[in-house]
């Protein structure tokens, strides 16, 4: 009986890394993806920067791991989910991703992607066009995530993404996470369409 | 040597938790030290958040653990520095604190610190009434830390300040963290002047 709630505990840990470089939001993505699963959701979560030699060099990365059971280590063991807005952090953190594990690129960034089995959206080139302000890329791959994944409800991961976006911007924020819902629910399903 | 080497190691770690509720900007602060620390000043620093049934409570903390050497155990240990803004905080976390840690409290919302050994000013009601935003209590409380503690240099925190304020804050953000720096400078000054 025991053994078994341990199984179900360990089975039931999510690991996520969003990485690329500074400046394109990730902390803030990370934050926001937390607070979503554990202040809206009720579940326990961990989210964690670590900065060391290679923060310097430019690269940035925010690791969320989430739980139904309390986490008692926060560091990621082998990630289920990895965003890599560059290439650089796609060579660096592929290698943490699990075997089954999701991989989430920018197809603008990302020009040579270790697998083919990975989603793929141009990001940053919809944030510009689509939503006029390249700053939101962070929020429309937040909306991919939450799509493909469900790890938060879509009415917490809105009323996180409302509450922490910089003031005067929640409205731009709002229509980047519904555009990252909506470019991943037509991926899923022209992929389903493909497999028939 | 080598256990030289480690107990070197050990003792270089630094462990910061700034809790209060949330709406009080700790997230970013903690953020912000972080990234004064890791990414300015070339530390190796972990920052952390984690949501638990107290964040639903409304309760709000993050942590950052700096060390020279590699963090392992990116949970504190023995908090080496206590920031509370809240009662609730400051009770709840008070006990983590190790034995000759510093605790700062707002003095304002803190209405009984466990010890009177702790440095005490009023953040909240100076954001309001110096800089004309309470929402920058937080960066006046990082101001005081790290005039107290010099873990960060001061270049560096006003790099951060000023690259991870909200758009249009960033002046109200710069001034806030100068006259943290001055309230602590001030409250040591008076701390030896006593003393003598």
């Amino acid at each position: 009986m025991s053994k078994n709630k341990n199984h179900q505990a360990q089975s039931d840990r999510y690991e996520i890394r969003l990485s690329g470089s500074g400046g394109q939001g990730l902390i803030l993505a990370g934050v926001m993806l937390a607070e979503a699963m554990g202040v809206e959701d009720g579940k326990n979560v961990v989210q964690t920067q670590s900065y060391g030699p290679e923060a310097r060099g430019g690269a940035s990365r925010a690791d969320v791991v989430v739980s139904s059971d309390t986490i008692y280590y926060p560091k990621p063991m082998g990630l289920d989910l990895l965003l890599a807005l560059t290439q650089e952090a796609c060579d660096t953190y592929f290698s943490a991703l699990r075997e089954n594990g999701i991989l989430i690129i920018d197809s603008d960034l990302v020009h040579q992607p270790p697998t083919p089995d990975c989603y793929s959206f141009p990001f940053t080139m919809l944030a510009k066009n689509e939503i006029g302000h390249v700053m939101v890329a962070n929020v429309i791959s937040l909306g991919a995530i939450v799509e493909i994944t469900r790890l938060a409800s879509k009415d917490s991961i809105k009323t996180v993404v409302k509450s922490r976006a910089p003031v005067g911007t929640e409205e731009k924020n709002l229509k980047a996470l519904e555009l990252g819902f909506k470019i991943a629910k037509e991926k899923m399903k022209s992929t389903r369409t493909a497999a028939v």
